[in-house]
């Protein structure tokens, strides 16, 4: 059974280096940087899973996946990447209904895969205190088809959450210890703080002021990810790495 | 606002030195391992976010997210942990709505990350060549209140798979090559295989095999998580750490 | 060309285990733990590279090398071990000839291969504050036969360093940055300072100190290894893996 | 004290951005890159530790250390590098007055090592297949100043080895399996095969062929190394990291 693409759909574009390219088929002709003008409506009927060609270029076609619009995200800012998307989403227990908050939003990465675990019934709140983080994420985050679950706020979480009960928070800011009273007080009994941090100072002095609230469960992880590379010959990781990220704080309220 | 325990809700227990035990208000008295013999109807009514003492033991009772099902998992076989979930999760789409096959069941770790995932319109179908495996694992599923999402197959995956147009295949077998062409029949153009194996022969054999079908995207990832420990003195690395669990292959189906 | 056991060499016993015994042939009969009550004589004319039966067990006997010195030495304290010695070695320049003032000795694990390094024309200065620590590394030194390689000093090395024009310094302190400013008098220019230590706040402050002297190529490394398990179905990694140690912080003396 | 640089020394010259430069102060006049045209007379009489002018750049003056020579090195092709030399001088034993052959010579990057390690009264053999390679490495080797230690051999192991009673042989070819017997045949009992592999199927076959020999001790180890980063704000792990470099296989020879 084939299915091909309709309208109002979000296609990822695969290019063969493997680069990822969104489009809506809604839009009007418009730029797209790696692809060209295109008239997104050229590709209505066409098989997902079969190979076009645009220009002199070919892209394979596919209904876009988390991992896509990931991949395919216009960065502003350092980005959350999938491997630490995917050790937040499992501990913070994010899935569908869950009522998220994160700040700041960046340039929406963590933001889209939030979006994808508590759709369709959930929401995710995003405070940023840059408007035009905000506009740009806002923008990633309507080519992935998710800014029905999505509201920004701009705002300083550490100067206060106006929203009560909520199911998580993630911080990812560069002074995470600021917001904690404020995150005790929006998130639920059994919700999850969850703060994101590349120095180790940071990790420190927000675990050592999260010991002066009702948390328990205080874990930081650290999450290193290799790719393997598979030849003729044989297999070895592969010699690129990247060597760090962020330290992952997890914490979780009680009364 | 806080929240009460109520009838027919999976409380998670977590003793003082933060083990995990679920609780299904509505199950008749039974001995839980850890706990003792406990009647989950005197946990009505206790807000969530609280500490009971049940004999003599304390413990923290919270609304149970899938981290706590996955902490809480009893274990028959070597188990797919939270590090690998997460990356398995991101990278293969697994969300809301998504039909989802996987090949062996073992206890049902991964799979109550699937169910949790792709709920509440979603499915997960889960192929065991063991009863037993399949019993435990089902076991463990109810427990985490999961079981409508699931349908156990008493098959091995390498005879071939019944099912059509699946968003994506999770292979964890001894030998993943023997199933790939049944896994390309069963996906949809553009679903994900994916493939878990401790061996780096096994990896190697089923990249070689993948190469022989229509697949792009494939790639294998190696993912190391340490724990961070913060004291009074300062933070460090845990001495403990797991050196190896499996290496994660993905492929996406061409037409 | 076969050679055999002689009198008054450094022998490793290891067991089927793997474990390893290190004896002096021209000990007087003693009790070895793990071995049992030995008179080393018996040894003498066995060939190297063969295996003996002492009491009930069979042990393999070898001219004990740097890594069977360092896998049969008695820990009274936490040691320093091979994967981080060989980092400091390199790193520092230590070989044949160089002075090196280490502090504290500990078990003398370091010590041990520093005076394997610069022997035969070199020598290991080793402070520590304690006289029980220095008495314990000195019997782990004699049992390695490098106590003629060796100057033990019972003194606090951030009160003062008394030798000059040295090599390199290693630090393994609590506290390395009361020593920078003794360390730097102490050093030859171009000469080595080394500080190993488990803590990132240790690293923090020991390098923010070295920012204040002339030191260049101030760099602080972190090394990881992990054992590779090959069996007749292929090769992984090892489950067992040490996730944490010390970080090595080196810097260069100028003018 | 002081020291200031001689006649026929080994000076490492360190730029700003701290790459470092081998000059020998008995050379003629010679072009070096990365530094100009040099009379390297001009260094004689400086004090170690100084930084002098050359042209418009200064560089940083100290007498050539091991990590100095390697990082200095020319390089024609793959070396191996300072984080894999420490595990293997460490766990092959390497130290003063061995006897130690490899294959091949590569640049020379473990042979200078092993040649600071064996001085000043043993000796390294080393086996190449390719004069030009043999003449790179030892270029590289003279310049560190330690071409009496070693004795390059035009030869491919996997076809015999003339030496024997050799205390180490460290293979860093693509076939080490085919070379196994000659080692057995030339290692004396208790010396040690060391194998350096980039890809597992390389360790898989040289393991198991290992299996079929007298060794003991075969053990493969995996190192990672990460640099650390502080600044003003804190600490983290630097975001570039090596991902692989090499497998490294150790046995021991039993009669």
């Amino acid at each position: 059974m084939v299915e091909s693409i309709g309208e109002g759909e979000i296609v990822v574009m695969i290019d063969e280096k493997y680069r990822k390219y969104l489009v809506n088929t809604s839009w009007d002709t418009r730029k797209i940087r790696g692809v060209g003008v295109i008239d997104p409506h050229i590709l209505l009927g066409i098989n997902y899973g079969s190979q076009v060609t645009i220009g002199n270029k070919n892209f394979w076609v596919f209904r876009a996946s988390l991992i896509d619009k990931l991949n395919a995200l216009k960065r502003k800012s350092q980005i959350i990447i999938p491997k630490d998307i995917g050790v937040i989403i499992v501990n913070c227990g994010i899935e569908t209904g869950r009522i998220v908050l994160e700040a700041g939003i960046g340039s929406g990465s963590l933001t889209i895969a939030l979006a994808t675990a508590v759709a369709p019934t959930g929401k995710v709140i995003s405070y940023d205190i840059r408007a035009d983080f905000i506009e740009h994420a806002m923008s990633n985050i309507e080519n992935a088809g998710l800014k029905e679950y999505v509201t920004p706020v701009l705002k300083d979480v550490t100067k206060g959450i106006d929203e009560k009960n909520l199911d998580a928070i993630i911080l990812d800011i560069p002074n995470p210890w600021d917001a904690i009273e404020h995150v005790h007080n929006a998130l639920k009994p059994g919700g999850y703080l969850c703060s994101y941090s590349p120095l180790t100072s940071q990790v420190e002095k927000t675990v050592k002021t999260l010991w002066e609230y009702p948390f328990i469960g205080i874990k930081t992880l650290e999450t290193l990810q290799r790719e393997i590379v598979v030849n003729k010959m044989g297999l070895r990781p592969s010699f690129d790495m990247l060597g760090h990220t962020g330290y992952i704080t997890f914490a979780r309220k009680i009364l």
